[in-house]
């Protein structure tokens, strides 16, 4: 059966494209690079939305896990 | 008797449907897949509120614990 | 002599009515089903107030300690 | 000499009148029943203030440390 | 040579007059009592300030360590 | 294969130029001296950024990671 | 090698002139005399700044962590 926790989801996630939404109406969209226990985001090919419009591309970017309020695969 | 600590209804509700209310004016709704003690969440078929008003559907999510006012199954 | 620590009070009140008040001017009032050391709350038959108003009924909810104003048994 | 940690203040004064400013411009006043040290505080006979008016009256509450700013014997 | 580390920094000035600046724009002044290693005080003779305007006086104070932003001996 | 756990990530980039992005509208940018597990970082060579505009800059600077949005190499 | 962990660069700067950038445009130039894991700060001959204006002097004072955006040596 499939691990359904949350850090396990992320792993299975790795080398996928996510949609990680942050307060401050901040989103990243990219690669899932990595992640760590603190949900700690390393992404690649990251473009950056504020308030939904598109402000800045970043080819590698750690994105910290407290501001995180969701990641979508 | 039935176990009703925060994490063992969560256990319990794995496969259902629940609403969860974050911060911010934010509800998520759809099937509870799997959680952790931090009260990190991952959901399938979720529908996102925003202030009442449905503004986006994902296929999986992994909601920040962090954010969280209440599960409701 | 009776216990009154803060978490000893609430499992005396597990199957009482109690009055829950969160940050953000919100109230939870329902039955006391369970709880853990974060003061995460497992509540039934729960009413929820916006700033005086019901606002929705659930029949279960699990209300995250962090929010926590007070708990009024 | 008197023990003059936070803690043991607490201790000290189980039974008697305290005033509880948290944020939000909220006071409790009440008797001090048990505490833990997260500064979580179970108190009888309490009286709320919103910005200094009285609002409400609880005959036993468990106050979160969490939004304490002080106690006062 | 002297330890200046901030606990110890507290310890020396036990029983002396200190200044706690608090977010708020809250303010007391008094005599240190006590501490814990939350920067949890102790205080008495205690005056409080908002926004420069002393509001109340307390012979005795726990103020939680969480708000402080300085404190001068 | 390369370890892309998020302190791998910042370790791989001491020496490079980085952009530190934080809450209020702030940004650092320099080069990535050193870093802890929190997050906190110790940079030199940095210009500050406040809402788009260059505000200071400073031969040195360690910033605390509890504020850091994210981190881009 | 120089060791640029934060806690080191801060032990490097004992006894030098730093400047310490807080939440709420406070700003605390001094002398660090001593630190903390938590980034506590001790200073001595301290000027206090509130968005750019100097608002107070102190002999000694001691910030609490929690608040700093960055320690610039």
């Amino acid at each position: 059966m499939l691990d359904n926790r949350p850090l396990s989801v992320l792993n299975r996630n790795i080398g996928n494209h996510v949609i990680v939404e942050l307060r401050y109406g901040k989103e990243y969209r990219g690669i899932l690079d990595g992640y760590d226990p603190h949900l700690n985001l390393v992404m690649s090919d990251v473009k950056e939305f504020i308030d939904g419009e598109q402000t800045r591309t970043m080819s590698k970017a750690l994105v910290r896990g407290d501001n995180v309020i969701y990641v979508s695969p």
